[in-house]
């Protein structure tokens, strides 16, 4: 869901340009020689649909983009059939205000929607990722499902594998804990894992072997376009941030002091710059800093890794795998129990789930 | 050698310090629980003494660094004793300009200095670090070794293990290649890891793993005191800098684009500066920066290095083994051969020496 | 008032210092060569004293602001008389909870101490400085006066010009409005423009000299010491970024896009750390960014401008001087009416204003 | 001269674009309220020819920087016919490995190459401007004149106005002395300010004003394209730098500590980033630091500023002025005697330069 975002319409424009070799395929992990003969389903093979509630046709979406520097400028016109194609695949998200339906409806509905795609495309199976706007995190007594939850209930219910790439709910919902023990089926997440987030999992371990104590550690971040937009509402920064501070209190067993900031600057489109500040004892108590300036296009550092998730939960799915895959914690901000918050260590975990790939292929 | 330097000032003080209990041991990796056992000489066990070419005694050296605000003020007073102590340990070293004395008597007078020194102390093994300033590269057809060499040569000649905290060339000159595979006794080198090669060391692998090609690392260091100063020298600065892309060149297959400076400026003491550009693409082709500034107190940096390393070759000595120990590629910029550049497995090797070693106690 | 805070008890030990000849004058801008024979009055011949609502020492206080590095390690013990007088002028400060006094007692009494003050030392005059913490601005319908106004009412009362360096209420409560036209005593303020607020009065004029629109500025700001803590309460960082984004609506026009945060962080003590992200577009559109990173010792770039201003508003009284100073618009985040936003032109102000006192000496 | 490169083309086409309407005049003074009804010449009116030594056509030359980011991809297609027409007034330039020609020769080809344009076109007046790459400073005993030097000395020879925005020699060489002494014709330059420069040019005066010593000021610079290449010669880049001291050099009487880089990083393309390192000290000799990053494209800088000078010197001219112009101080690193080094004090200069034209008109 989401499919018309900056997320999805990057994925959708950047594999098929990958595909008919027009770009290399920067950022995707699954293109590495590691990757060689695992059985994971070729770019050209996949097919995109999903769910959005805007109405903007992806072509022109994809122009936007272009306008603002995040695709090349004349990619969209390149790759045009495809994102046609896709756009064809969308079918209207909800719930919108003053849907009637019960959650249970609902459901229903978006899971017949991925059936039928699924029917038509004949397709071996189909993956749902959740790419759309974060969520404010539910309240504790919410009768109501989350539109993630409802979304991800619809694609347990259709037998497709699940990805949340963003902070909201989705699976984690309480009252879907029945449905996700007996799925039978391989399901990733939560929050991509792309810019801030992706330093502080290679620089905190750093900082812990070699035994520098970090006194506070503070960021802010800058973005424009929709995801500026959707975080400027505290209560959705709030289940971003969450994200972001996990990894430094897995690392060090305790959050050092400091806030993360997200604030929305549509000055800056989908372009993000992200500063960090540790501050950090030396030896004999001498204060030491270290500053980070991150400065990066959003979707283009998410794209490549949806489309890595989208290989490796197909592949996840014919090898028989299910229930929550730890081996994709470095994808993710805020992983599925039991993974190490060190980059280094999710990366042997990735390693070693490709060889045991290759082994089943 | 350089006894009377920054770093070896702050490590003597910083021991007597964390020995007295007055500071933790911050930044002593070998204080970590991973090492609990593993037999290496406790820090109140440690004797110091050294060679360096110039006067100045340790408590006055001590004092000029509280002034920088490198050791905490109160502590030249308080390590005092340990500091007068040490003080009366270090030699004259050399060779100083008009030395008329071959290589070979050079290397005795400093080995019948390092016997000496251990057999007033009955020492049960001595470490000889190089922590003096660094040497231009000595050219090819030079007859002479370089002072690094001789220093080291003698180490060898006393039955000391020996660490190459520096660039200089030390047990590295071909002249010592025999000497070298012939002593049976423990060494590591070159070139202390304490900051933009230490980041570059975690931030490098990240690039590489999650596919994200990097144009272009450029760095510039700012730096004043001893080193600074001697860094200035040209030749001195490639021997430094060679270290410094060493990592970036052994990460990724090939160097990227980019210089690294050393600038000279007094104005800021032993503390400095160092600010890293990383041109990186992604997705499609998109252009992305990382910038990193790295702030801290170089002496404070190196100082609980020294002393792992210290405790680490004394330890390896009484152990019985010998030759270059790659598992502490951790510790350096240019570590002996057969060591990844990736700081999570140099520090996963350095762990499983620590087992190794505690298996051994 | 806040007579035992860090900025107070910093320029009371450097006034000393520098008197003594221990230290140049530097960040005061009265003792460069444009102040010569303004008839200022001598640093030597200032008395400091004040109210504060906390207990501890001053030469305490300035104990612990060695520690931190604010102040020179040997100054508190150098200037230890100088605090120990000023110390024994500080009377309790107020309103505390619980105080059941009218507006009109509390001013009576504070003004009582001012004059029993001047009485005892014989002054010609007294200038009343507001350094303590900063209060939330008060609501408008609020049927007392905050502290702030009480101690600026006071001051007028006591026949003593006054300066507000904080974003406090001070002279400008309306309830003030009559007796503040009609004191006949200079008085100058709000705000004291320090960090990144000044460097914003340089920058701004740049860009809009050159024609070069800005977007977008964002801001962060890390502290801790007393005023990261009262800067915590959001009432009280409002109060403080109205007039950090001041000087952009007053140099552009309209203020750009973005936000400013300001957090506690109190592993950093009294040095602040502040990043300015600026993302401006230039010809044909194309879109560039200046950061600046400003890392300070905050009540070391306060106090110099707090005597510089003592001496100002001492020299403006005895000259007849009365109502607000926009010649000193130079030293404020959120000047007396009627003044440049623009440093450059500010400072040409005070050089002027500097002259006029010289005709009048 | 340079008629080909990135400054140039980036003049050429955004000229062009704003006369139509396409864009904004960003980054333009010329065309800001004060310089209404000065009588500078209006954009549609200006005539674009030159020299250079590469063949590379306009149009090719604006469509590779499209592809790099400095001008809006539809930017080339839509002036293509204003590019045509400049194209077909570049001669080709020199002089070339082999030129046999004298000095005097070759002055007498340029000029004769100014006169035939501004014939063909009966233009009223021309203006020369030097964008041609930065040439290594001559040694005081070359004979020869430098390339820069010959174009300038045929500008006058034609009449024409001048204008050096490159660190190049042009008019300053010792041998045209008398030629600029004679020629009744008004000048300006040297190097254009437009980034580090410019910042500095606001930041060393805020410095100096608040009595804040810097006590290092360092520098680093990275950049690609032609510029970038012909820098990485040292010598050229010496030229370059001498211009970025001065300014700090002029403002605070010495120059500190600290060294500028400018590396050569073909990765960046146009795209330029300037690291600047400023240690000052504040109050009781606390040490601070102000760090700047700007990130800008440096053709976009230029051009407009190349718009400006053409328009203000054509002006100039027909007013009858002549001699170095230091009322244009504001646009250089290196200006023409008798300027102050503040840009705020440049900028009043260039104010009321505007209104003494406006006097004229
Ligand atoms: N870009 C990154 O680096 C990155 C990293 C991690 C996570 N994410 C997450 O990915 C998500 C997408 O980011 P984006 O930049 O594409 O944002 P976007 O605003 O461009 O796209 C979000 C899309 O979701 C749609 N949407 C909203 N509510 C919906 C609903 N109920 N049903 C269906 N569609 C709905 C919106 O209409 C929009 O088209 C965000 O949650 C973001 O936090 C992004
Ligand atoms: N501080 C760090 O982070 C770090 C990291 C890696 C390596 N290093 C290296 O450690 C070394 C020491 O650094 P420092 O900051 O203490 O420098 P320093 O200048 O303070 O000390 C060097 C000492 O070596 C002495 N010396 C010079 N030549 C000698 C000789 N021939 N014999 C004996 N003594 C001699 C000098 O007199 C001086 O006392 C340098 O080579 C530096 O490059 C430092
Ligand atoms: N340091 C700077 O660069 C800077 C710049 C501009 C403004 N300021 C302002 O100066 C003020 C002082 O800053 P600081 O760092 O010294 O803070 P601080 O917390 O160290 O000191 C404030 C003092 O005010 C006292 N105080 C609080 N309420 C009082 C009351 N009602 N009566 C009397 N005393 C009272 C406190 O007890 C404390 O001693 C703050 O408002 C700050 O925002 C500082
Ligand atoms: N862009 C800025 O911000 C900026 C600021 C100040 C100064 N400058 C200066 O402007 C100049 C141009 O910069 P650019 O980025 O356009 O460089 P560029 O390399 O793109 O263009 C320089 C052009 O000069 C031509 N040239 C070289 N020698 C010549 C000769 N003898 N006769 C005629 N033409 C010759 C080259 O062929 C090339 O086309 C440089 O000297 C640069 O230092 C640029
Ligand atoms: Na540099
Ligand atoms: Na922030």
């Amino acid at each position: 869901m989401g499919a018309r975002g900056s997320v999805a319409t990057t994925a959708t424009a950047g594999c098929a340009a990958i595909a008919a070799g027009l770009h290399p395929p920067t950022g995707m992990v699954t293109e590495t020689p590691p990757f060689a003969d695992t059985g994971l389903p070729p770019l050209a093979s996949l097919v995109f649909g999903g769910h959005d509630i805007l109405d903007c046709p992806l072509p022109k979406r994809a122009e936007a983009l272009a306008e603002g520097g995040v695709l090349p400028y004349r990619l969209p016109t390149a790759v045009r059939s495809e994102l046609d194609a896709a756009d064809a695949e969308i079918r209207p998200g909800g719930p919108l205000p003053g849907d009637t339906r019960t959650d249970q409806q609902i459901i229903a509905a978006f899971a017949a929607d991925l059936t039928d795609f699924a029917h038509r495309h004949e397709l071996a199976r189909t993956v749902v990722i959740n790419v759309s706007s974060t969520e404010p995190a539910p309240g504790p007594d919410d009768p109501r499902l989350p539109a993630s939850s409802l979304y991800a209930a619809a694609a347990l219910r259709a037998g497709c594998s699940y990805v949340n790439f963003t902070p909201s709910t989705g699976l984690r919902a309480p009252g879907l804990a029945d449905d996700v023990a007996d799925c039978g089926l391989p399901h990733a997440g939560r929050d991509g894992k792309t810019g801030q987030t992706l330093l502080r999992s290679v620089l905190a371990p750093m900082f812990l072997q070699r035994a520098l104590p970090v006194r506070a550690w503070s960021g802010s971040n800058l973005l424009g376009g929709g995801d500026g937009a959707a975080l400027a509402d505290p209560a959705a920064a709030a289940a971003k941030n969450a994200g972001k501070e996990r990894v430094l209190a897995d690392t060090f067993g305790t959050a050092p002091e400091g806030e993360v900031h997200i604030d929305d600057v549509p000055a800056m489109g989908d372009w993000k710059t992200a500063w960090d500040h540790i501050a950090f004892d030396g030896f004999l108590g001498s204060r030491m800093v270290l500053q980070t300036i991150w400065q990066g296009c959003d979707s283009a550092l998410a794209a490549p890794l949806v489309l890595d998730l989208a290989r490796l939960l197909a592949r996840s799915h014919e090898a028989g795998l299910s229930g929550p895959r730890p081996e994709l914690g470095f994808y993710f901000k805020d992983p599925d129990g039991g993974t190490s918050p060190a980059l280094a260590e999710q990366y042997a975990a990735l390693l070693a789930f490709a060889e045991r790939l290759r082994g089943m292929a």
